[in-house]
């Protein structure tokens, strides 16, 4: 499933290149790119499909589309009722589980409004306005300015400018980087905090075939669940909402995709993408399959420590998968040669133009930058990332770094602590969610041996880290003494600009302490060798494409909102041919054929009320849309804005869609609304949710 | 699937050289090998499945087994019933077709024993007992015979022991040349001349998913169809046959496969494999490429001419489906590397062992003969082979052939026309069975017409045979003109020796007598600068391997019976499972998912009875046994001898087996029987023939 695979990766953003990497790409053919509401292929569409997308269309589809962390959802009703993956609310409902509870393996069903479950620390937002402040950013760097006083510049202006957002709109407000830098944009959010569970399957039926079918088709998972966002305690009034078609799609419909691709790699440059193939992709799978051993023998500890584990592993095993895809992609010879050949071509076409001469340092630049790394790549990894980043260590390093931060001036400080994100921050950590102190331990303990065995005993770093000690006591010491795990322990350390954290004594606090030194060392670095050195030379290159092949382009993904196109449509696989669609007879083929074991089980109510379904009705379908990670939750639309799917996945000839889109085999996996309708009336009853939809769409 | 296969191939045997081609394999690892009944691995399934088959097993087994034509087949009843694929069976049900009934579409089913429909022509045979005559065949060459003349007195021997079989035992028997020479059997044959149809499913169900599913799986095919043999008019009373396992198989079960395999080159030199990749591979998918446009016009001229050439075009693209499997399995360098390293290490044994040195010579001869054919195949390949070879031609040129070669003592005969090969020579031309001029007139104009672009208008060959026409009047003429069509009239060519043929004045029988001085110059360099050497040379290869290996090998498929082993088993593919079994959800869901529309239509029954079936029943299965064409509808038993699957298929990736087996991902295709009685009993209501395999069965 396509949902937060680029969540991981951004975490080891220090490492890869891929964190300032960009693309722009020329969409002349094809249903290619993740256009931008503020600059869509309207062209292009009514070129393929004859239908020209009015202002009114475009609108109305952003409006009604909703980002939920690392993926996407849409308004179907007017009532703030959201549709999603399951995948996308799963971590929500392991949150909200209990030894008594565990709506992820059981589903969940509100049979009131009053059963709605909030879930602490949750946030949906909706893109309100777009506004291109490109010249602003660029007029904040000085004739003269070395190239990392430059960077410092820009970030400071839009520090500014968020921050003015804010303060002038009430909305929060996000300076988007574009184009590698070559547009900037402010993007205005309606942010909800209140959040609610509404109704969402068994896993088993929503994630049917397992880690196998992961990235799969055929597939026939009931991949959707319902949220709720609420404004004083009541349902929040969403006029701009999707009417659910209960017909769902048909052969060689044209279709419309709005959600949030997380990252793409269309337009790096060769250089760069050698280096995610030579050095980052290994390092990075390397990495998860560590944690999964970890992981996994935690979760043998006991069913406490299984079901705390679930989410986790969950979204390892799914990451492994991606990125062993991706992987694959750019170890294939054909990748790379076609890489070459635009990179040839374009940097011809620059050399051969006196006015754009000048741009053709920036691939040497790249180059440079690129060989540094390479260079450096051992410190970045081990001494540039925090050991147990994810869970409570992480929580720790934030909050002391946010004591320091919020002590300098806004321009100043690192990102992520600056005033206008402070309200987020706050709400993310004073938020009453569970953390799990043994996990958090075997993770950091892990971590910690990995650093010992890759820098050496004797390095600084590790023997301030280890304090002397195994790893694996360490972790223990620092996870079993912190307070950290109390929300109101955590908003105590908050107050009064955290000036309680100096003295802190928490272990994990103390720990993180021994760490930041090198952290920001190792930050500092990568900013002065890779990102002030990369961004200029990624805008030149930008500006080059513009000179060269005019402005018809889409920017490489972002994690922000972007509208797709394609059709729905099979395709030829091996030596056979794969459908359109599946149905509800192929879910108990496929579970009868492996006997009804293992990750083919059905579930529970698919097994009770199988002779209640009306088998014909069809369950997932694939099209050509262009997406990506972070497009999971999708609402997938016809020309008249209906909403007739909900991605959920690729086929595993979409994965080097992130570096080069091909649509003859490469598709989008989406859940088909019949299978939606069928699911909530017959398996699971949710006739106030089906009725909802059915009021909404009249 | 997997029948006939090697017809095609047979045809192009001179031009490939594959028909003197041979293999010949150590077998210690995995469940590989095609055995010989002679030769049984019963070591082997002991060591891998701790099951030791007695001979009395072996014997029950293989005198249940049947060839028909190109296929394979088992008796499952004492009564003479036959079960094998529907497509086995197919030829015959359209040769019974009529404008008002057909059998192919519709099926076929005779409710009572006086419906059964006998098929003119056709012939079932039975392997009743071997023996090893390689002693008496080696005896016939003397000390400086040159290799032309060994390979002579070799073929009038096993002529003269074939010529005995039939006169000492009333059976015919076949000398087999196993091992490329190194061993020969004379295998003794009980034939039924009597052949009926009991009942066949219709084409829809029987192949579901069409040319695209074809080699494929998962299937949902209902691949099956019954036939009875008669003696005397009554049904044949057959005490062993196999007693049909309603249960059908399960996850991990060891299962046996008897059947007829057509033709392997396992063990093919490096030179040999290199030239099928580089020239004959490509020529013959041209070949069939060409075949299929001239079949598909053909057939778009009328509902007449649609139903002639149905069977044709069926067996063409499986053909065409079938070898670029293959050939892209040879393309692959892996494949080579492996036979490279193969060859390498045996000579590499034989060049360190002074007794095997002087066998070094034979991978020269090979290569130097390989040479030889590289240099003719032009020759070989369009003055070699009869134009329309598959029609009435060939039938013109085995009446021409017969009315020479008959008067020739029987050990200087073309072989096919040995006093043993006459009765079943006499059987095949004098059958009622239809033949269809405007299709074989429209197949000869397309063979001239290529003969004359690659040879050249000017070429004697080319010249005598359009006698100064366009291809297409020359092909019209001949065949507009003919009497051939005629049985009666072909008999009466055939009395007395032929002696009516030589003044005989059919413009088709004039037309062959212009080609065949040609074709028989050509055949006869080819036996003399190929066969002749490649024999003995391969010949030599497999003693050096007995000599290095050991004797437990199992030799190239040769068409003749062998027994094959292994294990139910799903596998992985591409990034997910394939599981061991599918289930009739399955072919709803196959169906549904393509709108049920062309090759994945329902059939009739299966549209009208769904509601009767019980869905969850297993329909198709894989298992490891090695097997190839030539294997379909061999039955597959279980360790007490019971039918509990019918094989009808491989999937794409068992294409390479021809070369090289792998256990990992090639599987054999085969029906499931709890699917052969649900569609008996609920899809065609045939519970006659139910009835009689479950009384036999008791």
């Amino acid at each position: 499933m396509t949902h937060q695979r680029n969540v991981l990766r951004s975490l080891a953003a220090l490492a890869v290149a891929a964190a300032c990497a960009f693309g722009l790409s020329t969409a002349s053919r094809a249903d290619e790119g993740m256009w931008t509401y503020s600059h869509p292929p309207t062209k292009l569409i009514q070129k393929r499909y004859g239908f020209t997308p009015s202002q009114a269309w475009l609108d109305h589809l952003r409006l009604s589309s909703v980002r939920i962390g690392g993926g996407s959802g849409s308004f179907v009703s007017p009532e703030g009722l959201i549709l999603t993956n399951h995948h996308v609310a799963r971590m929500y409902l392991q949150q909200l589980s209990t030894p008594e509870h565990n709506y992820v393996d059981d589903g969940f069903y509100a049979k009131t409004e009053a059963q709605e479950l909030r879930v602490p620390g949750a946030m949906i937002e909706v893109l309100t306005s777009m506004k291109d402040v490109t010249g602003d950013v660029d007029s904040a760097v000085k004739t003269g300015d070395t190239a990392a006083q430059a960077q410092q510049a820009r970030e400071a202006k839009i520090a500014e400018l968020e921050k003015a957002c804010r303060e002038g709109t009430g909305l929060r407000g996000d300076v988007v980087k574009l184009y590698g830098g070559a547009r900037y944009m402010l993007y205005r959010y309606k942010e909800y905090t209140d959040v609610r569970i509404v109704m969402a399957p068994e896993e088993k039926a929503a994630y049917f075939g397992g880690d196998a079918d992961n990235f799969y088709y055929p597939r026939y998972d009931l991949d959707f669940s319902f949220l709720r966002v609420y404004e004083n305690g009541k349902p929040a009034h969403t006029p701009e909402y999707l009417k659910v078609d209960p017909a769902g799609v048909t052969d060689g419909m044209p279709i419309f995709v709005s959600g949030h691709p997380g990252r793409t790699d269309r337009l790096d440059t060769l250089a760069q993408l050698e280096f995610l193939r030579d050095v980052s992709y290994p390092a990075l799978l390397d990495r998860l399959k560590g944690m999964d051993s970890v992981l996994t023998a935690y979760s043998h500890k006991g069913a406490r420590e299984a079901q705390e584990a679930q989410s986790y592993i969950f979204f390892v095993h799914n990451s492994i998968k991606a990125l062993t895809g991706e992987y694959e992609g750019l170890r294939d010879p054909a990748l790379t040669a076609e890489k070459a050949r635009q990179e040839k071509n374009l940097r011809a076409a620059v050399a051969g133009n006196p006015k754009l001469a000048h741009y053709e340092n920036a691939w040497k630049q790249i180059e440079k930058s690129v060989a540094w790394e390479r260079d450096h790549f051992k410190e970045i990894t081990y001494e540039g990332r925090a050991p147990g980043a994810y869970g409570l260590s992480g929580v720790a390093l934030r909050i002391l770094r946010y004591s320091e931060e919020v002590n300098k001036p806004d321009g100043q400080r690192l990102n992520g602590y600056h005033d206008a994100q402070i309200p987020g921050f706050m709400r993310r950590l004073k938020a009453a969610r569970p953390y799990y102190k043994g996990m958090d331990a075997a993770l950091l303990a892990h971590d910690l041996t990995v650093l010992r065995d890759k820098l050496g005993a004797g390095n600084a770093f590790v023997k301030a880290l280890l304090d002397g000690k195994t790893p694996a006591r360490r972790a223990e010491e620092v996870m079993g003494g912190t307070r950290l795990d109390d929300a109101s322990y955590r908003a105590s350390l908050l107050v009064n600009k955290g000036s309680a954290v100096k003295s802190c004594k928490d272990p994990l606090i103390a720990f993180v302490r021994l760490m930041d030194p090198t952290l920001r060392r190792v930050d500092r670095a990568v900013k002065d060798h890779v990102e002030a050195v990369v961004q200029p030379a990624l805008t030149q290159i930008a500006n080059a494409q513009f000179a060269v092949y005019g402005d018809d382009v889409y920017p490489d993904a972002t994690g922000t909102l972007r509208l797709a196109f394609g059709v729905v449509k099979g395709y030829a696989f091996d030596t056979s041919e794969v459908p359109y669609k599946t149905t509800f007879y192929g879910l108990y083929n496929r579970a009868y054929s492996f006997d009804n074991k293992g990750d083919f089980q059905l579930s529970k109510m698919e097994e009770l009320r199988r002779d209640q379904l009306d088998l014909k009705t069809p369950m997932d379908f694939v099209c050509t849309g262009d997406i990506t990670g972070g497009n999971s939750g999708s609402p997938i639309v016809d020309r008249e804005g209906k909403l007739v799917g909900l991605v959920f996945d690729g086929n595993p000839q979409s994965n080097p869609n992130t570096f080069v889109y091909s649509e003859k085999v490469a598709r989008c996996v989406a859940v088909d609304t019949p299978a939606i309708l069928q699911a909530l009336n017959k398996l699971y009853g949710a006739s106030r949710v089906a009725g909802e939809l059915t009021a909404a769409a009249r």
